[in-house]
């Protein structure tokens, strides 16, 4: 099943979305009971697929990506937070902050939580996955690297476009994962490269924090990181999910 | 008014303290209109008087304690995030995680927010504040030391004790902030020694962030920082807005 949430005349109201492409409103929480019902009728608007209440964000995930950087394959996850303040939904513009002169978009594959958990073996860890969705790490490279902590960097609003819905019963194990901008192919990579599976990251993050249904971790970004400028489009495709794309906007003074 | 959540057989509500002691249980949201009714009977279980959507701290805002750790005094605020789950109650239990070697205290004022914004300047920051509280930036300083980003050794369930209540009327412009362990004084500033004053410290975070009602700012810890064990009591005081008390326990296994 693919989950959305969508604006109903300025209310947020959760969803599903067909395989046709057919909205239907549905009752419930998705966490615990989401009842599909009517279709929706005319254009409908999404929105970032999750309301959560931490993002959790793995750094150099895939090899190829920390040797591009110049920085080694790291011996443990590498965890950061972005602020729920920084989500944007399918299609929204990402704002280019005046504050930094190089902004990269960072594709990735973003495993959704459906059951609140702490400790988790990793043999448990596929229990607590409610799904999968799109995400695009938006990072100020300049102020990443200049400020002490990421916070910053990573954080600014509209720096994690999400969406555009969670699938229930998608196979993350082996897939492509790629941001193109305008069209022209940079970031590529297969999940199958990840230094840390799925489940090794769930157990490593709940051995610090308690994870909530609706919380998402974003799994790392393959190589071919370039900037993007106002005006760009960034799509991040994940193979067999689908695409989430969102242009580049100027802030405005 | 002083402003507390507390728990009310499993369900947590908002409630108002009088300077005797007697608590109201108070009707709508403290961010609109929080209307005080009846006094509530018996043992009253303070819960965290905030439900931050974000947690933004700051690093390093008192030159001594950036000192005592050989830092040098920071030319912009450093900004990092603790998340939701690492929230605390007054009272309640912090755990010493099996994982760490080395747990510290950290005495913060904190201030809260009462008003969406973003882009606020230095001059029109008071009107986002919506009052006080106090806050103990618990550490694993050997993980904050050891990983790239301080997620973790900010972040552990339990770390981010926050309490006992909100006070609306408090002037925090030049007060005491300590932290006593089982009686013992150890950290003691003043907030006049602030490096980067709250109004500076909203303008900076809402520079990049979205500040929403509820969001914490907790604004760095005076100098004297040292570590505790299982069975130390810490206390976090700040002078006039009251004291945050809360034991250490070791995980279970």
């Amino acid at each position: 099943m693919r989950i959305i949430r969508y604006d109903d005349a300025g209310t947020a109201r959760w969803g599903v979305i067909e395989a046709g492409g057919t909205v239907r409103a549905a009752a419930g929480d998705p966490y615990t009971a989401l009842v599909p019902g009517d279709p929706v009728g005319g254009d409908v608007r999404l929105l970032a697929p999750v309301t959560p209440s931490k993002i959790l964000c793995v750094g150099r995930n895939y090899a190829d990506h920390a040797a591009e950087f110049g920085n080694p394959v790291p011996k443990e996850p590498l965890i950061f937070l972005k602020p729920p303040s920084s989500i944007a939904g399918p299609g929204d513009a990402v704002v280019y902050p005046s504050l930094s002169g190089r902004l990269d978009p960072e594709a990735e594959l973003v495993v959704v939580i459906g059951r609140a958990g702490r400790r988790i073996r990793p043999e448990d860890a596929m229990s607590v996955v409610f799904g999968y969705t799109i995400g695009n790490d938006v990072t100020a490279r300049d102020i990443q690297k200049s400020d002490p902590q990421w916070t910053r960097g990573k954080g600014f609003d509209t720096f994690c476009p999400l969406g555009p819905w969670v699938d229930t019963g998608f196979d993350p194990s082996d897939v492509r994962v790629t941001c193109t901008v305008n069209g022209e192919l940079r970031q590529d990579g297969r999940t199958r490269d990840f230094i840390f599976g799925i489940p090794e990251l769930i157990a490593y993050v709940s051995a610090f924090s308690t994870l909530e249904p609706g919380d998402v971790i974003m799994t790392g970004t393959p190589p071919g990181v370039r900037p993007v400028q106002p005006g760009d489009t960034m799509t991040v495709a994940v193979e067999g999910l689908g695409e989430l794309s969102n242009p580049v906007v100027a802030e405005e003074p």
